[in-house]
């Protein structure tokens, strides 16, 4: 049976991008190889993590803008602390919108000051902090582009004069933004990308080497950067599913037409949770998510009865956090709009059922 | 055509976890779902964290001994500064056996003062120095067990009183010792163990605490101790091949069984080199690696001649490092005698062709 897989990652990819590693698992490149018995510095690997680069800086619109794409490991988690070791100096200001913005606010401060200018605590994160001014006598500003946890989203970004740096772990390459307002963008693997164990990190060159530390060589841009992210052996599976899944993407036509089907999944979603008396949003509407839709029972005693449906359903992954509870409906890149539509007749069926 | 694959890493692992490692990214474990698309709170991976962890310590002879296995990202060059953050506050004692050698002691100079007791670098590594006592006024001693590319190998481990700090990466599972002697074993997987992106670390949990500065927690051995590897999302995939690689060698009768094979292709292979007219072995005769013998063709001008028929022998990576130049051959846990007896018949082929 097939599975509707709404899991918040590691979560579902093209299912075409499935069939591809699992038989380069097997013979990769008909080299009678496996992917991952090859040395990463073989030419056939190192073609991979090319474009793989290459791929992602051309997504994204940074193509010969001074930028460069790593694959280093670790995930956004490793990231929290890298974007302060490398570039805070003095003072980094922050915005505070849910779990992942506080863990990446606690590394910062062991490298300098932060300044938490905009926070959604109070709420529970519950919608995204709007109308504050970034400060210009600070080294960077850091965001986190969407909420997996609590299912909100920036529609628009603050501005200001310094250096923005971005998690987007969790929506990077699922709608059109211009990209070149970041100076670093980083994104754990694991959503609209590939599998766990590989961390896109894309960065305009010219604001690295500004700080005075010295900077452990596994810890430093400069040093993946010059070596193109081969310093050490590369998570060699994930950077090459990666590859897949951004060279499916192109095919499909890029981040403009995947944007045009993440809409019409998330609008569709939306629209349910909102007439189906039984269900309620928790994100404020205007910040949700396209990714990560956030919903809670309007009656917790019904419980029961909608997850034995949705399972029976092949619906997989759809429990929220803890942290906000009820459901959360994961949708990225490699959900197909299919499975939205089991998703919403399932909530209708519920309706009916009760 | 079966390819004989003697890559110095990532290399060959037993076929049947290549076929495993493929069916589960279509179908892992009958759930309809791959092994890269569930999330890593999944009781079903779970049981591979956990069970990969247990073999680990079985295997090594160190379960219920007071040791945490874990499974990290960033390879043994993360290593190479984390064990320095977390361990050292004044002194450490290194010994320089060759290139990842050199690469820890750099690493580490950033946190303390490194006291280089031994070095091999004056005959170019091709040797593992001996007779010197570890001083008893330092916070580690930090060794490798095997050296990848100059193919030497400790067969005795230097005694002293302090904790013991040591790079296995490439000899790991392959042959037995007492491991109660070391503190903190470290090895990136892509040896004897699974693919690129996972690394293993064992740590005699007393050992930990004992620096005053703070330490950010990815770098935290506490911190992932305390989360079972599970602080942030692990390198999902990596994992799961290296449990069922741990798990066929378990199977097989553990580190015991996989010795005797290791010896025998050793065994075969140094024979050649030895008798061959034609080759003459680059590390020192006793301190042979068992995991990667370097040698040199006596006549240069030979190569070509060389280089043809071991690929059509249909034997891949085995040239040497740019360092030693040569050959190299690595004969990790999942390269086959079978292979080993096509590389010496291609030996001797090549002896009889000239």
């Amino acid at each position: 049976m097939k599975k509707h897989n709404f899991s918040a990652g590691p979560c579902v990819l093209p299912q075409e991008v499935f069939q591809k590693a699992s038989q380069a698992l097997l013979n990769f490149n008909n080299m009678d190889l496996s992917i991952i018995e090859i040395s990463h510095r073989d030419k056939n690997f190192i073609a991979v993590m090319d474009k793989a680069q290459n791929l992602a800086l051309e997504l994204l619109g940074l193509k010969d803008k001074g930028y460069t794409a790593l694959f280093l490991q670790g995930g956004a988690s490793m990231q929290f602390l890298m974007t302060a070791y490398n570039l805070l100096e003095k003072k980094a200001i922050y915005a505070d919108t849910g779990t992942w913005s506080s863990k990446a606010i606690k590394e910062a401060k062991m490298f300098g000051e932060v300044d938490v200018i905009a926070s959604s605590k109070d709420q529970n994160y519950n919608y995204i902090p709007k109308g504050y001014t970034i400060p210009s006598d600070a080294d960077y500003f850091h965001c986190t582009s969407n909420n997996t946890i609590f299912g909100t989203q920036y529609k628009e970004f603050p501005e200001g004069s310094i250096p923005v740096v971005c998690d987007m772990s969790s929506d990077i390459f699922s709608r059109q933004l211009d990209f070149s307002k970041f100076d670093l963008i980083y994104a754990g693997a694991q959503k609209n990308m590939g599998p766990a164990g590989a961390t896109l990190v894309i960065i305009k060159e010219d604001i690295l080497g500004k700080v005075t530390r010295s900077i452990p060589s596994m810890l430093s841009y400069k040093v993946h950067a010059e070596k193109e992210s081969m310093f050490n052996t590369p998570p060699v599976f994930a950077v090459y599913v990666s590859m897949l899944t951004l060279d499916w993407l192109q095919n499909l036509g890029g981040i403009a037409a995947i944007e045009k089907i993440n809409n019409q999944k998330a609008a569709l979603l939306y629209a349910e949770i909102d007439r189906n008396p039984l269900f309620t949003g928790f994100a404020a509407k205007e910040d949700r998510s396209t990714m990560n839709a956030t919903f809670n029972l309007v009656d917790d005693s019904h419980k029961e009865v909608f997850d034995n449906l949705w399972k029976e359903a092949g619906i997989n992954g759809l429990n929220g956090h803890r942290s906000v509870g009820g459901y959360r409906a994961s949708m990225y890149n490699g959900l197909t709009l299919e499975s939205v539509e089991v998703l919403v007749d399932t909530m209708k069926k519920f309706e009916n059922t009760l």
